[in-house]
């Protein structure tokens, strides 16, 4: 859901330039900050502004105190075929999972199918970075990554699953990516955060108060609730573990709840995250004519259905998209707190600031 | 969620003997015959009533409609090391994914993952009976089917989505498979023809009328809301998005939205449904002990949660392993309709109920 918010714009390209410099400056080495401005400026220029360039303060945060290593030893191993692991040395998240869709699509190319785990590594910001990068090569992809604890399982009181988000990508003849990337609760924390700050409720059947009663206080709000609320969040939280073990059983990782938080106030300890990526080359399972044919029938047929009044039949990432075409041509929109806390960083680093508008 | 029902009790063996002979009858040839039942039994066995044996009434019509063929040309394709095709040939859905999951689990021995398509399928009752196949094999595995169309795009008015389940199924050491198996819809169409029946209400955010005004009546419901409802349920519709082009375009099978009814009235002419199956060897990811080790802790976590009063925290398949339980000691349970519904069927064969009490 694309929230509107004031901004400044800069063009993708000075943006990039920018953030890459300020990584650098912080101690990244150049695979580390090229692959974190990347996932960020990707994600705020598909109007996924949760996950975009607002969290670079924090990563810029993490490298300064120690919980990400700016130049991490990243290593590959190809175990079978079609199955492989990506260590990535407790560096950026960003760097290994690029290099986990890289690998994996190189993998897909001969065998069809890849599944590849990422460990020892850390926070990648929108999960659909990477399933988006793996359909503008031509695969579809299914990712996976666990979090910290944020929200409750079903019918609990205390926060045990992370918000496990689920993300699936696929190619689409003549226009952008079908990017699905959704948390597996109805709605981040950050929300919760942004509630307490403008005094507004949240909706109901979101959240819940520490004895686990639902409430749309933000500031009485403890945990979350998995998707489906108080009725049928058995199947969020279904989804939520199964993101879980993808990501800690599969990778040798220790699963959500046994994570650091990624809130703070630590920022020097490693938070040992893992991602679980499967890379699927359409071509090795129909005709390319056949399946695009499909996909797009699917779309057309999708976006012709009939909705109610001021609503319109929309595949995943639909809404975003006429937001993520005016920031294209008019630039990267980065929020002012964003954009105070980037020039606070250049300052601290002398690093320049490009103009804005 | 299992629902307590008045009926009979027949021992597993019993009942698998009874209803392979009834299809025998019917037209089917013995894989077919075999694999049907094995699957209503399992789903009855684990007390997902809803795709158990109640549907075998609804299958002997299929076959001597002529919708289903009973003597089936099912044929295997391995495209790759790691996928494969499985064409149904028309018959049985249990069929066709039992072949995919026996061809994925051996082709998962050698290459660590599988991707198993089927193709010129029919309905194939619980999905999570061929994701739990494959676990209790010693696989982890992901199943998907579409299905016809009952479900409403967010914000839509009439039905596009089928009830798309998504399963995941894992190997647990020392106890059942975990197993999530969840329509991709709050609520499976049978609960509104259930409610109608009974007169009782559905609950609130899960079906709309026919000009997508939510309603909690069965009889004003026409189609029923993707998983998270009027405010979120474009999370579930994503997921059914997903579902409904792995099990097309990857499959060669037209979208759910163009599938026939699966209700009826027509019987002869065939669904051509795909499924989508994927099959993952652990000890390819992790050492065995490892990999298992994390998921026992897993659980042990999430079963140690605090709850609300009357709540326990539970992971998915916890909710039905109780009453399977009990059903594996004192007999299967069939509803007074549905064993009706068979010896009718037996009488038209001159096939030998069995007893039950």
């Amino acid at each position: 859901m694309v929230e509107t918010f004031e901004g400044v714009r800069c063009p993708a390209a000075d943006l990039t330039g920018f953030i890459e410099d300020l990584f650098t400056r912080a101690g990244a080495d150049a695979p580390s900050a090229k692959a974190v401005t990347k996932a960020v400026v990707d994600a705020s220029a598909r109007a996924f502004d949760t996950h975009g360039v607002r969290l670079v303060p924090h990563y810029i945060a993490s490298i300064e105190g120690g919980r990400v290593t700016g130049k991490p030893r990243v290593t590959f191993t190809r175990k079978t075929p079609s199955v492989g692991h990506v260590d990535g040395g407790s560096g950026f998240g960003h760097l290994a999972s690029y290099r986990a869709i890289e690998e994996g699509c190189a993998m897909a190319t001969e065998t069809g199918v890849a599944a590849i785990t990422a460990g020892n590594s850390s926070h990648h910001g929108a999960t659909g970075c990477y399933t988006a990068e793996a359909a503008r090569r031509g695969f579809a992809a299914i990712g996976v990554t666990h979090a910290d604890a944020m929200v409750v399982p079903h019918g609990g009181v205390k926060a045990f699953y992370g918000t496990n988000p689920f993300s699936f990508a696929l190619p689409v003849p003549g226009e952008e990516p079908m990017v699905l990337d959704m948390a597996t609760s109805s709605i981040p924390f950050n929300r919760v955060f942004l509630r307490r700050a403008t005094g507004t409720p949240l909706p109901p059947d979101v959240a819940v108060t520490g004895t686990g009663e639902p409430t749309t206080d933000a500031n009485a709000t403890e945990a979350v609730l998995p998707l489906g609320g108080a009725g049928f969040g058995y199947k969020g939280a279904g989804l939520a573990a199964m993101v879980d073990l993808l990501s800690s059983a599969f990778t040798g990782m220790p699963h959500g709840f046994r994570l650091p938080s990624f809130s703070g106030p630590d920022f020097a300890t490693p938070i040992p995250m893992g991602h679980f990526f499967l890379v699927l080359r359409p071509e090795t399972f129909q005709p390319a004519e056949s399946f695009y044919g499909r996909v797009t029938e699917f779309l057309s047929d999708l976006r012709n259905q009939p909705t109610r009044p001021g609503e319109k039949a929309m595949a995943p990432s639909d809404p975003e998209k006429p937001e993520a075409a005016d920031r294209a041509r008019r630039g990267i929109l980065v929020d002012l707190t964003t954009w105070d806390a980037l020039k606070e960083i250049a300052g601290r680093y002398r690093a320049t600031v490009p103009k804005a508008s």
